[in-house]
């Protein structure tokens, strides 16, 4: 059959980002569990594995010396210490899944974000907020790991952060109770990417 | 309440387009169907009137006079002499309805969408086309509206067009007996649209 020949399209590295506490894990959660065809990155930690936690699925469990080795190399995308553990994502497991076609989804803070963008370009970008300052607050405050203290510096931060949405492609109001609203506005994004004439090119 | 401010969207110039027999009227009449909250332009014509037209719906029915005083006032997005009759898209109507926060839809062939393209950078064009030169042979048959000649005419243009497809911003193949994947994917594209962060300004 002589086909017409229309654009092949590339696969994406997609970033869901945005403040502390606007819901970005319960999203990738929720589009993992309604099978969205994606990989999603697993976090290299040098952290002590817990007794519930999957080498792999919940995260890369490495030596401090392995992951020295992959700062040497520049082969961490980002990287962090939190409480004196190290924690980054490795290019070459974003790498891997590109390479085999697959979209790829991280879950990253808005300074994670930024850094992909340098990294890669065409990267697609999306930021999730909340409606208003007193629903950021009264869900940081659910999580009841906050102290008042910390509280106020999150809604400053997140101030802070919603300055920066112009280096982002998109932007989702994640509005309480409608969790599946805002998954579905993440379909259509995804899905609109793949119809593009030109599309995207990641490079790591 | 402390909202957090994110950019307001603008209402989208959204033109459907691509070869002929690709199914662009379909896909139009099923976004009606589906209730999508947009605009739908009507098109102006000189032609008379049949029985079961209705003015303003299915055409704005104008005299030639009216027609060249749009033409003499630059009123018309494009028009064309179909059969020795004018047909031609009003602007007016086109920023009425944007300047109202509507979406507006438009029908056009590949030229026309071009014109819209050099009218208005931000217009947001989808081409549509289908599989294969045999299916949209086939099409073009199923119409009984074509001679063999008008036929090879139109596969030939159909190749041509498609080489036009840089301009356009998305595609959607539109499978047989699939249309209303299609027109899912006409929803996603508008919705993502209306989640950039920088959005099309559209100026006419």
């Amino acid at each position: 059959m002589a086909s017409f020949e229309i654009p092949k399209t590339n696969p994406l590295l997609i970033v869901i980002s945005g403040p502390s506490g606007v819901g970005k894990d319960s999203i990738v959660q929720r589009m993992i569990e309604r099978k969205f065809p994606f990989h999603f990155v697993v976090t290299a930690t040098t952290r002590e594995k817990r007794a519930n936690e999957v080498h792999g699925k919940d995260y890369f469990f490495v030596s401090k010396d392995e992951f020295a080795h992959m700062i040497d190399e520049d082969e961490l995308i980002e990287y962090a210490v939190v409480y004196g553990d190290y924690k980054g994502i490795p290019k070459a497991q974003v790498r891997e899944a590109l390479a085999s076609g697959q979209d790829v989804v991280m879950r990253l803070d808005v300074q994670g974000a930024e850094t992909v963008r340098k990294l890669s370009p065409e990267a697609l970008l999306i930021f999730i907020t909340c409606e208003s300052e007193e629903e950021l607050e009264h869900r940081l405050r659910e999580r009841k790991t906050e102290s008042a203290d910390s509280l106020s510096l999150r809604i400053a931060t997140a101030r802070k952060e919603l300055q920066r949405i112009e280096a982002f492609d998109y932007v989702i109001v994640n509005h309480d109770f409608h969790l599946d609203d805002t998954v579905e506005k993440v379909r259509a994004i995804i899905a609109a990417e793949h119809l593009k004439v030109h599309h995207r090119k990641v490079d790591l």
